[in-house]
């Protein structure tokens, strides 16, 4: 298993292995990694970047059974996806702008992100793990009160996609088997969110498989697998830490 | 008024000023055009490609008057938008291609797309054109029967997102003014489309001035402004072509 970091050094975007708390810098990016460069970065000090360069950010909703089972959904039959844009992905460490044009609710949400290594193109989900480089925290940040604002359309674009409303870091874990992973949410450090990946309806090779049927993934592009139970609004001032064990802590104030 | 392409010459992406059947190249981008550099190539040989290479996508639902009217849509308060995604951008005289995981209803949908040139957080709207580099067509593909498959949850981002289903081209227009402009669609040939752009409920301005509040757009994202009223689905084998005299004409053939 390896933790693959992006982060800003001497002026460039640079790619390294976290080993405790030390970033050892290498050449090369996420996907044609280069040999170690012999230098390192303490993790403390360390000015992250978002850990891929996503084209998009496809992300889901209703993915999880105990929340269907709560909140009465219905299973749904394929992966129900919305977009992230650019504009609103954000870095480990980095606040979450509070929206000067919306004074609704604002929501965390904590969910496991894929991320692709190669082009997909109708991939068999047998094959969905080859194409997959690796796995990261995403925070998918909700402006709750937009969704169901306008009765004739539900404005899924608008209430995920203010600036930085997309947190994903801290780094891109390789080598894991998705389905024994744990998402953790901390809010101002208590825990609210706890979901185990292997409750999900779709899980990760079978949205890598059925998502790259109707559009092509590119490397970097993320899967942002949906949220379960705990979701609530935040405060400005709120510091929501995302943690799953084996990947990291991706932490962002809101505020 | 300056109509810019980019195409593809000698390997890499160039731009140049189209006059008459002649591409005049030039060295830089379309937010720093360099000088003339005395190379040309004819508009018939040119390899096109999406004339801005846009982060992201915004394209509208019900924003025109004729379209709500006669569908019994109400006249939103705030322009509703969806994601186009890069997988779904496509170049003038590009196929279109079948989806192979979908076999309902593919529909064409001219459009007027703008073209921003400098990054937009929070524009007013009277520093809005400012902003905008100029002019395109769109033909906003979709597969219609997804849009409401799911009872629960209206699937916009697959509808809209095939690959090669937003198509931009062939060039963009400086110096316009948008408001003066018509969109015509004809579908192999026969003029299926042809509606004012004042006709529009959100003009390019607001729309500029109104999303930058929730996402900033970045130079070269394009804000495809919605449709009005004569989309039909297309059989493989149907040549669209988007006109918008001013601008010129955006043909690719589906499937």
């Amino acid at each position: 298993m390896t933790l693959w970091a992006r982060i800003e050094h001497a002026g460039r975007a640079r790619i390294g292995v976290v080993e405790g708390e030390t970033i050892h810098l290498h050449e090369g990016d996420l996907f044609a990694p280069g040999a170690a460069a012999g230098e390192t970065v303490s993790v403390a000090a360390a000015r992250w970047l978002v850990p891929a360069e996503p084209t998009k950010m496809v992300a889901l909703w209703n993915n999880f059974r105990a929340a269907a089972e709560k909140n009465g959904w219905a299973i749904p039959a394929e992966p129900l996806t919305f977009i992230k844009t650019p504009n609103s992905f954000n870095a480990h460490g980095q606040p979450i702008p509070v929206p000067k044009s919306y004074d609704g609710r604002v929501a965390y949400e904590g969910e496991l992100g894929i991320v692709i290594g190669k082009a997909c193109t109708a991939v068999p989900v047998e094959e969905a793990a080859a194409h997959i480089l690796g796995y990261t925290c995403v925070n998918d940040v909700t402006a709750l009160e937009l969704l169901q604002r306008d009765p004739s359309f539900p404005q899924w674009t608008r209430a995920k996609n203010f600036d930085g409303f997309g947190c994903v870091g801290p780094v891109v874990a390789t080598g894991l088997d998705p389905l024994d992973l744990a998402v953790r949410t901390l809010v101002n450090g208590r825990e609210r969110q706890s979901y185990r990946v292997d409750d999900m309806i779709f899980p990760p090779a079978e949205l890598v498989s059925r998502i790259s049927r109707d559009m092509t993934l590119m490397p970097g592009d993320v899967i942002a697998c949906g949220t379960s139970l705990g979701v609530l609004p935040m405060k400005p001032g709120t510091v929501i830490e995302v943690v799953i064990d084996g990947i990291g802590t991706l932490c962002n104030q809101y505020g």
